[in-house]
Formats: C-alpha cells, sequence, structure tokens
C-alpha cells in the first residue's frame, strides 16, 4: 500500500514545550500520541533558527549558505529544487496547506519569461507546491501598509464570517478587548493574558485544520501535505478557553545566569541588548506571555487531536506518515534572549516526531533517538519513502529512514547551522556590512562552536558540562584543542560540493572513460596505445592533398 | 566615446609562451603590441585548470564550486548569470565567436518550460551569450560518434570550401599526408611536425578571425565580443608555414626534477603515471609537439595582427578594450605531466594582457602588474567598463579597473582555484568517488597549498625559494605552520558568501528597519516603546466583541 505523508510543521514551537519531551506543566497527549507510535529525535537542528531561512532549508534539503535564501523574504533563486520537485519525479503530489514564507525571485523569473499563471510558474512562485491554501499567518499592518502583500485567505475566512474588520486578523484573531471596550493587540505583552476576541472555531489553527482535512478528503493519493500552522508564533494571545488554561504558576523559571552578561560575545551582547531581549528579561512579561504561548500550544495539540481523529476514522492513520516538527523554538527569556536568532537550545533545536506505519518501522516504535538529526534530513526522507533514491548532488540531508527502521548506520559526526543578521537592527548596533553578519554553528552532540564573520572571537558551550550554556568557553584559552577541532569540521563543510547540482554521481560514473570512443585521444603517441577501432576514423588514404593548392 | 570590448581567448595557451612574457625562442609581436599598449598581469591563474570549468568561471565571474559545473560538459544549471545578463543590464551587447563548452542545463531548462528556440532559452542554452557563431573546436569521432553533438559551422565551412570528407576538421585541418600519401592524425604525436593538409587561410585560427571581422563590421556598439580560438589547444598540428617555423632546438628543456617523483603526492602521482604524462616524459614526443605548439601559438599571433590591424584601419582601435587571455596552460611536459589538470604554474596560471584605451589608463600603460588576479575578474571589470556596479553578492571576482588606473587598492591576499578529476582515469586509479575527487590550491603569493579531498595529505610550494616547484614542502612537517596558514584562507573562502544572488548588500540596507512600518510589532510591552503612529492600527475601540458570541 502506498503511503502519503503528512508533514506537519508547528512555527516557533521549542522543542521541550510538549509533555513527550518532559515539559512539567503542559500536557500535550496528541503530539504523545504520534510520539508513541514513532520515533522522537531528540537532538534535531534548525539549519537557521529564523522562519524563511530555516524553510527554505527544510523544503530544499539544503544549507542556507546552498540555496542562499538566508533570512526571511530573501528570494529563493528560481530553479532552485524543492521537496515538491523531488517528490513529483517519484509519482507524489505535494501540496501545500498553510505558511511557508518563501518569496519568489521576481527578478529571476521575469529573467526566464516566468509568470505565476503557468502551472510551471506557480510551482517557482510557490517553493515547489502545488497551493491547497498559502497562508503566511503574519498580517501585520502599519504606516507603510500590509507587512505581506499577499492575499490572505484566512483573513478573507474571517471576513464571510462576518468580522467586521479590513484586517480580522490583527483586530480579533491577535487581540483581545480590554475593560474600557478597546481592542486589546496581541502585539503587546500586556494583553497576552486576555482571550482572543474571537470564536475558538474560527482562530488560525482550527480553521487550518479544517482546511487540512478538507484537502485530504479530495486528495488521491500518493500525496504529501505540507500542513504548515503559523502557531504558536506571536503575536501571543489565545481564544479562550486557552487563555487561561496556563498561569505564572506554571511558568518555568529562566533558564539564564549573570555569567552570561560577564564580558559576553558582541553579538550575544547586542541581542541581549535589544528591545526584545530586554522585554523579555521582565519577569512579568514572562509571566504573561509563556502562559500565552502555552495555550497556543495546548490548542495546536487539540487540534492535532481533530486531525489524527479523522485519519483514524477515515481508515488513512496506516497508511500515512506523519511528522510533527518546527522551523526553530523561542528563547521565552532565556539566557536574557527573546525570540530565535541565536544558537542556544531553546532557539535552534526543534521537536522532530516521525511515524512512520509501515512494519519496518515497528522496532523502533515509541522511541526516542538521540542521533544528530539535520532539518535538511526531511527531504531525503520522504524521497525514500517515496520510492526514490536520494540525488546526493542536490539534497543535502540524509535520510531518516534507517534510524527509523532501526538500523546501525554510520551518521554525521556534527551538525551546521547559520544565521544572516544583516536586516536586523543588532547589525546596525555592531556597525557591519551585510556579508559581515553572518554565524555559524558546529555541534558535535557535545561542543557547541558559533563562528562570527567580522571578525569576532567564537563562542563555546560544553553542553555536557554545562548542558544550560551559561558558559562560554571561547572566553578564555583553556579549549583551543576543541575550538579547533570543530572549525576544522567547519572547514570541512565549507567546501562541501553543494552546487554541482546538474551532475550526479552516477552521470559522473557514466561519463569516465567515454570520450576515447568519441574520438578525443589526445594521449596517442603513434596510435598503438589503445585498440585499431579507436583511431581507424583517422587513418587511411589522404582523403586529398590541399598542401599545393 | 563608449567603449567596446574585445575578449580574446586562447585554449591551452601557456602564460610563458610568449616574447612579453619572456619566452626565449617564440617571437609574439602582435601580443606584445597589445601589451604595450595595456598592462600585462603577470598572476593571473585561472579558478579550474580544465577547459569547461575554467571558462564557465570566467563567464560567470564565479568560482567553481559556487557554480557548479565543475568539469567539461557538466551543464551550467538554469538560471545561472553570466557576462551577457550582466552585460545586457548595462545596455551592452555579449556576443559569443567561437568556443565556450558550455553545456546547457537540458533538465533545468525543460523543468522551466525553456526551448532554445526563443532568445531567453537561447541564451540559457548559450551561457547568456547572443551566438554570432559557435564552435567549441573539438570535433573527434570515435566508434560512438561525435565528442560534440552540435552543428559544427567550421565543418560546414570547410566543406563548402570543397574539402572532401563528413569531417574535415579531423581529415585536414587537423591531420597531414604521410610518405604513402596516407592522413597523418594530428591526434599521434608522431605526426605534429609535418604541416595540416589544409590551406593555412582555412585553418581554425583565420577562419575565426575572419569571423570576429566579420561581426564587428556589422555590429552596432557598445559590444562585447567574446572571440574564442580553439588554438593552441590540442590536436597539436598546423599548417604550412608554422609546421617547421619552430624546431628541436627552441624547445626548453623540460622543467622536472627527479625529486618529484620520490614519494609523491598519491593525486600528483596518478597523474604522472597516466598515458599522457608517459607520452610527455619522452623527449621525442616534447621534440615533435612543443614546435607545433608554438607554430599554433605564431599563427594565433599573426591572426591577432590581423585583428589589430583592422581594428586601426577602421578607427576603432580607440574605442576598444582588448583583453588577450587562455583559460589554462599546457604541461608541456613539465613536472613530468601533460595536459593541465593540476596547479603547478604552467597549468594554473595563464596569459592576461589589458589594453584600456581609455585616458584613466593612460599611466600603466606598457607595465606588468604583479598584483594575485583570478579569472572571475574580468567580467567584473567589464561591468565597471561598462558603467555599472558590480553586483558582488553574484560576482566573486574584483574588477581590475583600479589596477588598470595605477590606484593603490587594497587588493586579495590569495588566489583559488579548483579541480574536480572525478571523470578522469585518475578517479579510477585511486578508486575514489566522484566527490572525493576534488582538489583544491590556495596561494598567497609565495606559498602554494593543494587540498585534495578523499583523506590524502596536502602538498606544498614556496615559490620563492624554489620557484619551479619541485620541492613539496609537506611530505615532512617543517611548514605546518605555513600549511595552517594557507588552510585558514581556505577556511575563510569556504565560509564566502556566494548563493544570496536574488538578495543585495543594497537591498538588504534598505530593508533595515522596514518591518516595524510595516506593523510587525513583536517587541512591544505595551506599545510605549514606539511612536504612536506604528500602534494606531492596532488601537481604538473593539470593533465588536466576538468571546460570547
Amino acid at each position: 500500500m502506498s503511503q502519503n505523508i503528512l508533514f506537519i510543521m508547528y512555527d516557533q514551537l521549542r522543542f521541550d514545550y510538549l509533555s513527550c519531551a518532559g515539559h512539567p506543566h503542559l500536557d500535550t497527549p496528541n503530539f504523545d500520541r504520534v510520539a508513541a507510535k514513532g520515533v522522537r529525535f531528540t537532538n534535531a537542528y534548525v539549519q537557521s533558527p529564523v522562519c524563511g531561512a530555516s524553510r527554505m532549508c527544510f523544503y530544499t534539503g539544503r544549507y542556507a549558505s546552498s540555496h542562499g535564501a538566508q533570512w526571511n523574504n530573501f528570494p529563493l533563486r528560481v530553479g532552485e529544487l524543492t521537496m515538491g520537485d523531488h517528490l513529483r519525479e517519484q509519482g507524489m503530489d505535494c501540496w501545500l496547506i498553510g505558511k511557508t514564507h518563501m518569496k519568489a525571485d521576481a527578478k529571476g523569473m521575469a529573467r526566464l519569461g516566468l509568470t505565476a499563471d503557468s502551472t510551471i510558474g506557480a510551482r517557482q512562485a510557490e517553493c515547489g507546491f502545488d497551493t491547497w491554501i498559502r497562508d503566511d499567518g503574519i498580517w501585520g499592518c502599519g504606516p507603510d501598509g500590509f507587512y505581506d502583500k499577499r492575499r490572505s485567505p484566512y483573513n478573507e475566512y474571517l471576513k464571510k464570517k462576518g468580522y467586521p474588520s479590513e484586517n480580522p486578523w490583527a483586530d480579533f484573531a491577535n487581540a483581545g478587548v480590554n475593560d474600557d471596550n478597546e481592542m486589546a493587540s496581541g502585539w503587546m505583552f500586556k494583553n497576552a493574558d486576555k482571550p482572543a476576541n474571537i470564536r475558538e472555531e474560527d482562530s488560525e489553527t482550527p480553521w487550518l485544520t479544517r482546511e487540512a482535512i478538507a484537502f485530504i478528503k479530495q486528495a488521491k493519493g500518493p500525496w504529501c501535505a505540507h500542513v504548515s500552522y503559523i502557531k504558536p508564533h506571536w503575536p501571543y494571545i489565545v481564544p479562550a478557553p486557552y487563555h487561561d488554561m496556563y498561569g505564572a504558576n506554571d511558568v518555568s523559571t529562566a533558564m539564564r545566569d549573570d555569567v552570561e552578561r560577564h564580558d559576553p560575545h558582541p553579538v550575544f551582547e547586542a541581542y541581549m541588548a535589544n528591545k526584545l531581549g530586554q522585554a523579555f528579561q521582565r519577569e512579568d512579561v514572562r509571566q504573561k506571555v509563556i502562559p500565552a504561548y502555552m495555550g497556543l500550544i495546548k490548542q495546536c495539540d487539540d487540534q492535532l487531536g481533530v486531525l489524527l481523529d479523522y485519519l483514524e476514522e477515515s481508515g488513512q492513520m496506516d497508511s500515512t506518515v506523519i511528522v510533527l516538527t518546527s522551523d526553530h523554538g523561542d528563547y521565552l527569556g532565556d539566557h536574557w534572549m527573546d525570540e530565535k536568532e541565536l544558537f542556544h537550545e531553546p532557539s535552534v533545536k526543534v521537536p522532530m516526531i516521525i511515524s512512520d506505519p509501515s512494519t519496518k518501522s515497528n522496532a523502533t516504535r515509541n522511541t526516542n533517538c538521540d542521533a544528530l538529526v539535520e532539518s535538511i534530513d526531511l527531504v531525503a526522507t520522504f524521497v525514500e519513502m517515496a520510492g526514490g533514491n536520494v540525488p546526493a548532488h542536490i539534497i543535502e540531508g540524509c535520510s531518516l529512514l534507517p534510524l527509523l527502521h532501526g538500523e546501525t548506520v554510520d551518521w554525521r559526526d556534527y551538525v551546521i547551522s547559520e544565521y544572516d543578521y544583516s536586516v536586523t537592527p543588532q547589525a546596525l548596533t555592531l556597525g557591519l556590512e551585510p556579508r559581515d553578519c553572518r554565524l555559524f554553528m558546529v555541534f558535535d552532540g557535545r561542543f557547541k562552536l558559533m563562528h562570527a564573520e567580522g571578525g569576532f572571537r567564537p563562542m563555546l558551550f560544553d553542553l555536557a558540562t554545562d548542558p544550560e550554556e551559561f558558559h562560554d568557553l571561547a572566553k578564555d584559552d583553556a579549549h583551543q584543542s576543541d575550538i579547533e577541532r570543530l572549525y576544522g569540521h567547519l572547514a570541512d563543510w565549507g567546501r562541501r560540493m553543494s552546487q554541482r547540482v546538474t551532475t550526479s554521481e552516477d552521470d559522473i560514473k557514466a561519463m569516465r572513460g567515454t570520450s576515447a570512443r568519441l574520438g578525443v585521444l589526445p594521449f596517442l603517441v603513434d596510435g598503438s596505445e589503445v585498440p585499431d577501432e579507436l583511431t581507424e576514423k583517422y587513418r587511411g588514404p589522404a582523403p586529398a592533398n590541399y598542401l599545393e593548392t
């Protein structure tokens, strides 16, 4: 029986905010239900801890430096192959329901004469997906207009449901009402404890779940469906009853230490000092926001339950691979930080749960796997699940199938993540040119190195002795050999073969030795070096003598 | 007055086989004439010492690992920008007359619905050039057919002129006649001293020169014309009177030393041991071939004179930038090697002469410049000459204009070259997988490091104490610090920002700080952090209360 793939992504979901990952106060039975059927990867890292860049890594199976869309709204170059391209080659459709944060390469498309009104052009414009519904979920609007210029199916839905606003996403789904009957925007943390001014069923997560079910209902397999929720991403506000399910008592103590602020790395210092970091250094902010964040996750879990129930009722559970993950985490005040962006565990590590119903994966059900997993591994996994061979000259990730099958495999020794902060305020704080605003993480399972372009020293953490990542060992010289070893990994990675995308290993092997049989014979002294048939066309009577003419 | 650019490339022309470069026996007055008008760059290196890969670097202005066409006939990925794309953006046409060795990305073009019968498709298929005439010049034919499946304008020309053969390139232009009135193929070195069986005017170099003049005659400026000769590339045979202009007395002593064969680097050893290397280790081969090679160069020089005379007679000399270079050199038996491929000077260093008639370049006429120049610098130079700014997020080379103007500039500290030998017999000798068959050179003007993937030790030469590159200093441990320093350069280079091709430095600067004005305000505690106008859309009376509905 051919399998479908339900590839569910949450946005900004921390790896440790699930009960199966040990959260002390948050119960997520539906995430746990998938984990019980499959494997939870406990060391899964994104290749860039920011929405757009991370997703382009997930979708292309390539590092950020390889696909080049290194930050939000840096267009993905035209022609870059994605999950959709690879799966269609295996006869599997690949559909989008939700967010991608992909910006099309409009200049590149125009240069190649492609328009979004053709199938080819539409796929180029939509990251290789066929689009059931696309909604990137951030419908902020300010004096210069909307952040996202596309149409918003979600806002259209709300308007159709009668929400009286030009931007009901902002005015209802992401705002409450204060005591003076005024809009209490979810952008402001002080409002995070209010219920969003919307019927729960109309909020983003249930809406997208219904779209996912509607898609599955009509879909002909084999399909891959990328169900991509905006939540629990900010604005931090959630409808009733989730808004007051959690309170200050459920908020974990911030994982931070004064030692982090002593002689910090300049890039880390700039991040701690920004408005977001400063806000989340306040306990009142954490105690308002984190319960809302937990409520958003709880709602995601409930809606996951709806989806799982639908799969079971419709008899599709045993033919559907389920993948649960996120594009990055959320500092939530840990390390004096908020948001994502740097490489501490709360930011760069993500949940990664895969349930594969095929019998080959029986041995690993309800287990954890601590192998070093990269987000780019998913495309490779999906290609193998769809029956193909991974085109390793294009996809840089490794299929997780052997791990799901419980096989012993030779696995990678380190993971890489990258971050380009050239657009951020920190670039200005540090006075850097864009190309110097690049950070690289190398993590070997114990030591985590951050290299920063621009002439800065590195950062180093030893997660065996310092799992909280408080002590930057690169401040002194005692760990030079570990630093050098990790820099060695980074140098190896820097020389990786990432752009030979038109020519596979097999193509190369097939080319070997062909040129002599095509008459290219530069290695001849007198012809005796090769079989006669290779020189046959170059022998015989002179066809005519033109020397004297 | 707007300038045109005459970008002339010879194939396999060694840097030191010109009289202006000090060759003791070869007089090349026309190369010297251009050098006297301009600058001869004495340290110009190609980014890959093999035709196809080197040319893709020249044409894209990007390293081989960046554009991915790392060997002959590895297709250049669709959408990769080239010289033609960049120059047309500046209003300058860019035409091809001769060879590119570019293989189109047929799969990529099909995926994007592009066909070579549209202007867009034709440029994709022809490396971004508009094609006056394309002829790659290697019309070898064996039991499996032609090496090059395209039509050959040169063979068509010969047939029209009456040469009675299906492949007059092979049977006339590249073959002589022996004493038994049999075809004496130029593929066989024993025939290299015979005159090619063709009227000199019909041989490749004069034919292409006439095409270049015909192009210029009708061209409307501003134009860039890539006049790209196949010669002095093998087959080593040349028509009269060039076939006996030089003899054994004109052959320089092979630059090789027994020490090179003691405990050689395994990759070097594999190359020395191949058929080509072995052939060129024979003095009788060198004494036959090198005079023919010199004759081919002499013919190139004479034809350059024809072209220069035409420019002068037609009054275009003062409005035409002239660039003379090659895609790589030729070992000719030096270092027990033949052909190109490795990184010794005879292979990786090329002639690079630029005459810029603009008055700004007056200060440097008839001078040499020893700055470390890369082939990828030419596109950058041409873009600036055409009046544009170099798109540094795409083009990795640096404009040479400041050097031509005699300005003091902060210049690069090292050059990089790469070589992918995955298709060659040496890959099989060494038993390597394709992705391990990659070599990298780092040269800082004194020390030259070769790094080889696949677990080999490096090679190191000190050109200050050992300009002949006989003594591989990496055989012992005495030069560890130099090796580490050069590996540091290679690591820096490996982290270069090469794929962010959709987003320029200026694009990034323009994006900074825009999101708040587009309504994205994740850093608010209560709204007081920003001007009122940014939160205006998120305030006011609640539009309706949906909590109870």
